[in-house]
């Protein structure tokens, strides 16, 4: 296969609060370590929804055009001198990968690193692009058991996978997962591929408990109209993103359990029970993006013990990105869209 | 369902080598905190094939009649006045539960409890009787899922389930797990079901490893003929018993990982490359028995994680405990047979 | 020595919200694996005070008169036939050792059994008292370096040395300590005797942190009139009470770090800095009591590694508990107050 | 301070068993991240001396002159451009950091890198030379509590830190240490400063017995003499390098207990007391170099917990470095000898 890099590649930039523009960019320099990637597709996620929606996400702004997305596949079309992967290997990227000498690199944990960016990340350039560039270390060659198009969903499993190893999640437990979106299927299919006994899932839309329940979860409950018991649960993995859930999780849990928040937290929360915490020395951890946790997650997908398929539920070509962008608020149907900038 | 208490039982007593008789006995009283079962089956294991053939197992001496097995199901038929267990559950029994008030049984580690004693293990008299007498602590219910004959393979099944916790396997692990007898077998599949990536089971005899293969492993090595190579695999669970098996397997292992000695240890052992484990910091673990296991082991079967009825290969009525006792010697094609005593 | 055992015996009953009254009572029956200790002291702690002055400690009322107080030492007076304990020993008293038989008891968390007592927590009586009755296995003797009346704190002591090891302090950790109270200063006496480089005392009166850094604080902050900054600590242990110390101090830790609730938690607090937590991976941990504490809170104090002396301030007799209960709020350079009940 | 880069240097090479020449060898060139150090005093470890005598050291055979010493402090006196360190800071070098880049560094140990090197193993040059190159995270800065000279045993008192980090010593530990050599006795009050409640430390040696009974064991043993009673310790740290002690030490643990093996290991050894390693779950581990270590020593040493200058008897100029390699072969009162390269 030629290895002749493109000068430009087209990209979903993001210069404003709804303000988003197919733009063609030049393709950065591919440095000895690097590796250039022919991007097939890009999952959607709610960060990127959310710098779509109001230019910000959490406590980062965009202040300079960026290009959106972070979960993406594709195909190897060069690589740098010091890198070993054929041109041609189908891979999935991982976003963020730290600056690798920090203390905290060094330790392991380079998804805390201090100094990391992450692409999609403004004002990092993302990968909803028809090429990009990553380090080395951030490709993961995909088995022939998981499609390029799925491979993109690699990124949110891997959230998944370091979600149940941040909850401790240990063969026999049973597992409360609140919130049934994308994350928190993947999540309960996680848990249960770890070992869990049971894997409750609550949220309060009928058709997202139902979709979980399709997906896997031992139990669903409708924590809208019933409320959860005190049942001891030995975990909790929060992926709603709304505290209420979690205070209403904590009490389901028993003894020396864990509580472990994967949806993004606001800056400041109410109402923590840390009387009924401290009772039971019920440890409250969380989870930020992952640390190597591409291999198990691609491990799980591909020998079905994840179901990738099940969640993908819309695609998008690169030029109506704004339109998957809105798509999973539109239509609450959807749990997983991608754009496939390559088609 | 009436309570009637039966004064004796009849049993499987060991005598002598070869000298198994099946003889009644007096049922022990029934404490406040015991239970009454009636036994459906008992599965056999190597050490009860051990006793029967040689009058002892590892450093443990026949030296009074005593009734041999240690894995079993049956029916609550009493309880004691301290025990909340309807006449009529079905039951799986855990053979060792640890004094229950020494400093190790205070941790939680009640296999290793100094004082201890083990259903089946001289002098203490073992399962394949009518009837036995157990604490309540040892009385673990059976889902509807699992039928009781099946209930007699929780307690080799938790021996597989706490060696897998000792061997620390994660999610993504690559497992290694030699010897592929129904312990074997059984730890290949509890691995894949807390998230191996690869479980690679190796024997001499090629019908073992077929039926591994069957059972769920993802390879199969048949070590009497290929080498091992240096593979990097991140654990090894050793159930073969053969130190040699423990030597090449511990060679196959990569940095930073971790071997388990599930198979009956002998006393001394030569040949421990210790230069090796200390190079890349492998660390050498054992397994004993159980602790807290029965709960996710009666999860993984009856959700069909594990398979059960795949490994049992065989039924002998109580007058024929001797059969079963030879039957696996003289058949290899036999996995795990059981005795029925309520049959 | 005689071991006749007294049929009743003088202690401290509250009966309500500032009504304590020396009174007599009956000695309890002493079982075949209980202890009578004559006490010689017995440390004050807040949630005595907290009882006293309001008739109740948390979410836990006081209903019916009942005696306080739940550190003790004194002298083994008496024993069971089951208990290998001489009359004469001399030993500190554990006031809340679990049921010993709930599956919480049984993994070795017995701190956290739900329906386990602790002497002095109403209704259940403490050990304001010339004698006490308790199991075994709550009796802990004293080596001669550690003086019986100084053995009273060997229990929150206890708090302590459970304190660090929820707060998984390890060789060369940064660590701060909100609150130079006795149990502030304990735990950072501890963390310094497990490993830790640097010891960070906080808290808003100067003469306490005067005492806490003669008792081995590597540093002090006055956070009423000093900002912490963001130093990167690897762990903070909250021993103030106050939800402001610990979402100040919660900022000054770094990536990876872990924070350790040991003061009375409140049951609701506001402010949680859950995105921050989220960021760096930062756990929220609390500690309840202990577990397997005493014997390394004995080890501490016998050698000189903690300084139990430097925290006792005052003595009262059993007729002036009333007098002991007032005296930590009535003169804050109080650290900690003994009751002797024997003297 | 003038950072003129010396064009040579005067180090130690060896040439073959017994042929060690003081040559002048040019300076690497410095890289970018790299700092030049002026080499002030290097410790003489064992390894050393297996090279110097037999030209090699376990399986690493000498097969080019090597610049021999693994143990060094001086003063930084030139750093490349990326490297935020001030000529003239005082510091200790890690003569081991990994290649930074491959799975195993990326988890963070290092110390298992499988393609790093190490200082003064052949073929890589070592430390015993007026200057040395080292890359910027192998470099620590002194406190001013730690002399210069001293600051050379960093290393191997980082070695006894990461022995008893793998060993995990907790708080009231009984801890079993055996050989009262160099790296025992700083293991030994390693193990104190972490928690340990008794140090026994074990040689055939009295002389090496008092000297660490001086230096913090609470009891010693002579092992050529008594007989290790079983006495339920919780920690074997086998300094020694004979595998009959590892054996002994391993029957004087307890259940649940952990034996780590720090003295160098031979290739193969018999004996392995198997099954009472699994009768009791008994972990067998080992520690190989050290991985994040030399924060925590310097904390200790600078601190005063660890006692250097006690074990620090004597030293020798460059010239006479093969002396230096003789004397603690000569003359076993010594514990460790130090070359002052740049006296």
């Amino acid at each position: 296969m030629p290895t002749t890099i493109p000068d430009s590649t087209r990209a979903a930039v993001l210069h404003g609060a709804g303000d988003l523009r197919i733009e063609r960019l030049p393709v950065p320099r591919l440095g000895p370590d690097d590796v250039l990637v022919a991007v097939d597709a890009v999952g959607v996620c709610g960060s990127d929804m959310h710098y779509f929606a109001s230019g910000r996400n959490g406590g980062n702004v965009l202040r300079q055009p960026t290009v959106l997305g972070h979960e993406a596949s594709g195909v190897v079309t060069a690589a740098g001198a010091d890198v070993a992967l054929a041109v041609g290997t189908r891979v999935a990227v991982e976003p963020a990968v730290g600056c690798g000498r920090c203390a905290t690199c060094r330790t392991g944990r380079y998804n805390l690193c201090p100094i990391g960016t992450c692409l999609g990340s403004p004002p990092t350039h993302g990968t909803i692009s028809e090429y990009l560039v990553a380090p080395s270390r951030a490709i993961h060659p995909l088995p022939d058991a998981i499609g390029t198009e799925l491979g993109s969903l690699i990124e949110p499993l891997a959230v998944a996978v370091w979600a149940v190893q941040r909850a401790d999640v240990r063969a026999g437990h049973r597992v409360l997962v609140t919130g049934a979106g994308p994350i928190g299927i993947l999540v309960a299919q996680v848990a249960t591929a770890v070992g869990a006994a049971e894997v409750v899932v609550t949220d309060v839309v009928d058709d997202r408990l139902a979709r979980a329940a399709e997906l896997g979860a031992t139990a669903t409950i409708n924590t809208g109209t019933t409320e959860l018991g005190r049942t001891g649960m030995d975990r909790l993995i929060e992926c709603s993103a709304h505290p209420a859930a979690l205070w209403q999780g904590i009490h389901a849990l028993g003894p020396a359990a864990r509580a472990t928040v994967v949806g993004q937290a606001p800056p400041s929360v109410d109402g923590l029970p840390l009387a009924f915490l401290q009772r039971f020395e019920i440890d409250l951890v969380t989870a930020f993006r992952y640390a190597h946790a591409f291999p198990a997650a691609i491990a799980f997908a591909a020998s079905g013990r994840v179901d990738l398929a099940g969640i993908l539920t819309g695609r998008f070509p690169l030029s109506a990105t704004a339109d998957a962008l809105r798509a999973p608020g539109d239509d609450p149907s959807h749990l997983k869209v991608v754009v496939r900038p390559g088609s």
